[in-house]
């Protein structure tokens, strides 16, 4: 850790005030390591500004004395973005202290919040003004308003409402020399010149910090309609994801694939309570949730409508609506519990990818095809945001084969995954982001002129890379050339 | 017009064939001026590629011989950003050969189309396979895909469906020294680095030449509330849009304010048939659409319940549900021929103004006492996407006035309009985008470190200036200097 008389430091603890400049292992233990502990670090200081302007002082002080910045949310990444190096050379700006909620406006279905609120503050402030601010996740209770649009979050409801760039009217960031870029306002429709927070939204703090954000409200449903659905295969999710989108439109909110073994997993490693929706023992099933916001209207006639209609045609084997809240939340439990039981049953290489969502059923079979070559009898744990083209595809061990045995294949089982992911035009990272975990994949597969022209932008907008060095793109950036035929 | 030995033109005449390159005044007039004749201008040569490779080769001869390129679709644009400058250095490159349809998938709600396809052909791709694409504007039948990509278009459905950024999945796009760009994956989650393919949806063509599209589908619409309404006045407009917002959530897909005058000079020029929905004469009316796409749920009754409640407080005057299709396309007719009414009116000067929605009454009010001050008697015809937050806030003379005397106000008037929307966090141009038009209100407006920002990234990515040169950004474009303190 650093020494108490770094200068470096002290010129930290002038602009935030001493108690919120950490140092020492105890109170810095937190900000250094991912919550996985797959990435231990070690940081020069966490530095916890309060506000704009400290953010602003802090980097342009780092931008003076050549010091990296990590900047950090509710750090519950899961590919090493907001952690530092164990080099003790960064500093971790963490945004925890700037917590404010500026405005809430439900004439303009529209609220302004610093980077430090968690996610669940966000909808709590939305409920408050009547409103609805639909992202969710799993990890919503901690993660933070700057952290999910510098990664352009996902999560359960992306099917209706969104990623977290489709709910982004506005942000402030401070650039890379400590100026503000205040781009904050509430503007549905704004076409003078380029859309430069898009660079900034998903652009895992590399490009600059996101300080505050403007995001989008949506009305709050009245009723949601929430389902179980075995259904023939892949494809007949596909087919019965385009029926309910006729028979309700947009009101689909999620529709999750389960595959068989996510909910053997799941029964046999969950909480007491749990049990199979349905009698037998179906290959896949659907999640689905359809919402209503209008009082007077109510969409269950034409769900069961669209279900029976896809029971004629053989895509739908068997169905159960939840009765009440509490059989929907029995519902969603099993499908929320999956990644813990695959946890508890033993280790797992993990995937995070996405197709078109015609797609799915063609990726399933090659992947699942191609893997039981390279590994007899290995489980295909497959379930995800089927609705998005986004599945979480996951691999636990053979029977009998050992957890060694298995992590020495994680690379090769990874390789056949993302070659078929590439091959069809999908993405390596659905939600998760690069960081440092999928960086070596990301250069592998990305197309190489689209990794120059990040390369470039990185240059353009962060020529000395004070901003999380090294994650997404590798260090050095090139220089950017000059066109040349 | 360019010399037939011109070595360049026999080059690009070897890529398209010789048909395929105009050179002569008869054959270029429909390229080389734009449609309202604000910009005459003349070209060295229009070149008219056939394909994506044809765009790239035309690109990387350009780039060779240092000859600038306008790229160019249907045409339609309002700020002279797709035709040449008056000085023949320039090629128009037109994609109008380029109208391949390239697939039209309903099960994954997409389409990949050609950037020479019209957006009425987009329209009728999509509901031939039973699908909605939603942009819809009055110049639908001449306005192409790459235009509306690269300009980011707006129109009347904004508010359910979005810009044109909304519903763009992906990109194909090539670039200042020709190569390509595939970013067309029809794909709903991808966090794999930057999101580059929104440096060119509004980039108005500065950045790259966008040669194909892939856009979301949407489920067609089963039935259609369409509702006239007479408001006390703006703020019970956005009042009214909330409640209509409460009562049905995202089927509200438009919502249009019209003022008095702009209905008044559109019963004054219109055509026979068009008269006032409503008896007595209101100072501010509602148009609004909200749609269905289930054919089990009607949401007329809570409309109806919605609007009088607003009546009951005092929001609504006076209201019409259209009983028919064609009642409702005779409601859409008044509002469409505002602009049309106003040209026959007189001399007119316009705005493209975006506010918060729940500042659109305070934007109104105070720009129309500065109006009147500055010119008593003004015309303010003030009418557009509200829902959006967006007007088209234009302004016919006071009685008496000469036409040569109120265009010698025009700049003082556009200062007045642009100042209050600055000072309000508006944009100065919601739809139309900068080209040329707008290039001095936004220098004038643009918070210079953004403007700083655009053009270092104008410079990573096009970095002698071959695309759209002084278009947007001024030329010459400054050097990028690294970041100093």
């Amino acid at each position: 850790m650093s020494n108490p008389a770094d200068p470096f430091v002290e010129e930290l603890r002038a602009i935030t005030g001493a108690a919120h400049v950490l140092t020492d292992d105890a109170s810095t233990a937190r900000y250094v390591g991912d919550w996985r502990r797959n990435y231990p670090g070690a940081a020069r200081a966490v530095v916890r500004p309060a506000s704009t302007e400290e953010v602003s002082r802090v980097v342009a002080l780092c931008a003076t004395w050549g010091v990296p910045v990590v900047p950090q949310g509710g750090n519950t990444g899961l590919v090493g973005g907001s952690t530092p190096d164990a080099s003790s050379r960064e500093v971790v700006l963490s945004l925890d202290r700037m917590t404010r909620v500026r405005r809430v406006d439900p004439l303009d279905n529209s609220m302004t919040l610093e980077a430090g609120c968690t996610v669940l503050a966000a909808q709590e402030a939305a409920a408050a003004a009547g409103r609805l601010f639909p992202l969710s996740l799993a990890s919503e209770g901690s993660a933070t308003v700057g952290g999910v649009v510098s990664t352009n979050a996902g999560g359960e409801q992306v099917l209706r409402y969104g990623n977290t760039r489709d709910l982004t009217l506005g942000i402030e960031v401070v650039l890379a020399d400590g100026r503000v870029l205040d781009a904050s306002g509430a503007l549905r429709k704004d076409n003078t010149g380029y859309d430069l927070k898009q660079l900034f939204i998903g652009g895992e703090g590399t490009l600059g910090i996101v300080t505050a954000a403007t995001f989008k409200l949506h009305a709050r449903p009245d009723k949601v309609v929430t389902g179980w659905v075995a259904v023939r295969d892949p494809q007949a999710a596909v087919e019965l994801l385009a029926r309910l989108g006729d028979a309700v439109g947009e009101r689909v909110t999620a529709f999750e694939l389960i595959g068989r073994e996510a909910l053997a997993q799941v029964l046999a490693h969950g909480t007491p309570g749990m049990r199979d929706p349905l009698a037998g023992e179906h290959a896949w099933a659907v999640l689905f949730d359809v919402s209503e916001t209008s009082a007077l209207l109510d969409p269950t006639p034409a769900v069961e409508d669209a279900l029976a209609g896809a029971m004629e045609q053989g895509l739908v084997l068997d169905a159960v609506l939840a009765a009440s809240g509490q059989q929907a939340h029995a519902l969603w439990a099993l499908r929320e519990h999956v990644p813990e039981a695959q946890r508890l049953d033993g280790p797992s290489i993990k995937h995070d990818i996405s197709v078109a969502v015609s797609r799915i059923p063609e990726f399933i079979a090659e992947a699942g095809a191609a893997l039981e070559g390279l590994l007899p009898g290995i489980r295909v744990v497959c379930f995800g945001h089927v609705g998005d083209g986004n599945l979480h595809y996951n691999q636990s061990r053979p029977p009998g084969m050992s957890d060694a045995a298995f992590r020495a294949r994680e690379e090769a089982v990874h390789d056949v995954v993302h070659a078929i992911t590439a091959r069809m035009q999908g993405s390596i990272s659905a939600e998760h982001g690069i960081g440092r975990l999928k960086q070596e994949a990301f250069l592998q597969y990305k197309q190489p002129v689209a990794l120059e022209l990040m390369a470039r932008i990185k240059h353009a907008l962060d020529p000395e890379n004070t901003f999380n060095p090294g994650r997404v793109l590798p260090l050095p950036v090139a220089t950017p050339r000059p066109s040349s035929l």
